[in-house]
């Protein structure tokens, strides 16, 4: 376990409740890791656009993938990018309205988007973003085309210029308002998997391969 | 039922599978009211920043709130924003490697943050935030005060320049690999409230209000 503590830079550095924020990298990919969705905010003519994408990681960089004609992709790279992952793990509910709150963890990451070029390296990448989601399910696939790699891009971004906020534990409310008789407490939440959906048009008798039951990180 | 249609402007014409746009209103105010958790694109010296905010709807308004110091707030109001609400609702195991997919619903609203001003809409605004969340909760509070008021900044912007992009339904593989051995289908996920921890501080014997139990707007 490293405790490597990434650089606080003017942009990272926390203003608002800074003990909420965390610069150690193990604390930061953990966060990464714990779910695929993030959020990239790009510029298209100088405005601000934020979309959805699914990450992943390898050692201290961050990946996203797409299709090679995408806007949002196409504007990131060579870009300055602020990629976002965020989970919201409780609603707090405090004894006055404003001490009302949200458990959470994310982090932030500044950068530019990279377009991963090499042809080898793109496919190994894909791969290895796959292998992450879904174990031993890359060697069952039909094997990727040259064209399905040509129509796709991917982006990748050292996590050098980022920063983590986690809040955790109950309200915090004012010392006199704790005589109230005002329930308060937690509402944790949870990603949660339902039964996988088998597709219709599957071969009969075709068992559910271990990496579906196993999945863990949505 | 209204079936108002956004209009499209440039800037939400979807290029990118057209087909899975959306800019009904009834759709994008499900989706918007589906979770509390939006990411807000905007400018820190010219360039862009994704911070992770609660977000409420009031008709045909979006709303989010804050210190009246934080950064994230300040350089949103009045400026350039885009607001991205999106649910990750399964994973999709296609084939082949490239029509690997997610089920997903996203919202991306366009416009110019505004705060609010005027000191009992803001009031207003807030009772509904948290009555949304929790209905019955803010008469049973310790009442706000002017310097709470004071402390806190309301952001709004009209939900008109938006559109909807919505995923469903299993993997769409290439014709022929239908034929393959391999199993292909649909992983649900979803958001699960796990059971409220009440705060080790409450009084003795208060009962847990029913807003507890019927959440469902993670
Ligand atoms: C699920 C969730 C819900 C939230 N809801 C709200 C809400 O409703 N209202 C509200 O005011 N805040 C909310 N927050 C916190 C919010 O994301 C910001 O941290 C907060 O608004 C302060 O913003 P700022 O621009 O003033 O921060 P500053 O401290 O000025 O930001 C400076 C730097 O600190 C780092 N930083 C700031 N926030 C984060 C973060 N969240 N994650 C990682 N790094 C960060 C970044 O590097 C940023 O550039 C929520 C966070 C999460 C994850
Ligand atoms: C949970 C989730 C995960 C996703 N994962 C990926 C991924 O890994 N790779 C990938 O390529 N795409 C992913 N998408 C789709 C992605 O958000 C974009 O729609 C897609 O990348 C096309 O981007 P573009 O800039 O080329 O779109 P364009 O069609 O050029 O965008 C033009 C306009 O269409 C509208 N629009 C585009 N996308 C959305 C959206 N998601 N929601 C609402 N309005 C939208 C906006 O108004 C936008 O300004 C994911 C979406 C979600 C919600
Ligand atoms: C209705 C009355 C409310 C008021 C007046 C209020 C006010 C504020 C203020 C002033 C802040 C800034 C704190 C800071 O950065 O120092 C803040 C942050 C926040 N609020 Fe609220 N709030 C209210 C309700 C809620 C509710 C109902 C929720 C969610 C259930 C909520 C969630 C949050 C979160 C998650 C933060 C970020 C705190 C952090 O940075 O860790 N608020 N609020
Ligand atoms: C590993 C090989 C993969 C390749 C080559 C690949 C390629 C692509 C391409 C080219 C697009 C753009 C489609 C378009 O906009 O027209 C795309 C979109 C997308 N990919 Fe992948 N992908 C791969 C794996 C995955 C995996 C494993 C997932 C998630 C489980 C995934 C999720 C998505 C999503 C959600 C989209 C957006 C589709 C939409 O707009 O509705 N991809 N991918």
């Amino acid at each position: 376990m490293t405790t490597e503590q990434l650089e606080q830079t003017p942009r990272t550095r926390l203003r608002r409740s800074h003990k909420r924020g965390d610069f150690d990298r193990e604390t930061i990919n953990s966060i990464l890791d714990a779910t695929s969705l993030c959020h990239v905010g790009y510029l298209v003519d100088g405005k601000p656009a934020v979309t959805p994408t699914i990450h992943w990681r390898e050692g201290d960089h961050i990946y996203w993938h797409g299709s090679s004609a995408s806007r949002a992709l196409k504007n990131s790279n060579g870009h300055d990018v602020c990629l976002t992952v965020s989970l919201l793990d409780g609603m707090v509910l405090a004894r006055s309205a404003m001490h009302h709150s949200a458990n959470y963890r994310s982090v932030m990451i500044y950068g530019h988007g990279t377009k991963v070029t090499d042809v080898d390296e793109k496919k190994e990448k894909l791969r290895t973003f796959l292998e992450q989601l879904f174990p031993g399910r890359w060697d069952m696939l039909r094997p990727m085309t040259d064209q399905e790699l040509k129509a796709t891009m991917i982006l990748g971004m050292p996590i050098e210029e980022a920063s983590a906020k986690v809040r955790t534990g109950g309200p915090i409310d004012d010392e006199e308002d704790y005589e109230l008789p005002i329930w308060a407490g937690v509402l944790p939440l949870v990603h949660a998997m339902k039964r996988p959906e088998a597709d219709p048009r599957n071969l009969k008798g075709l068992a559910i391969p271990d990496h579906v039951f196993s999945f863990a990180r949505p």
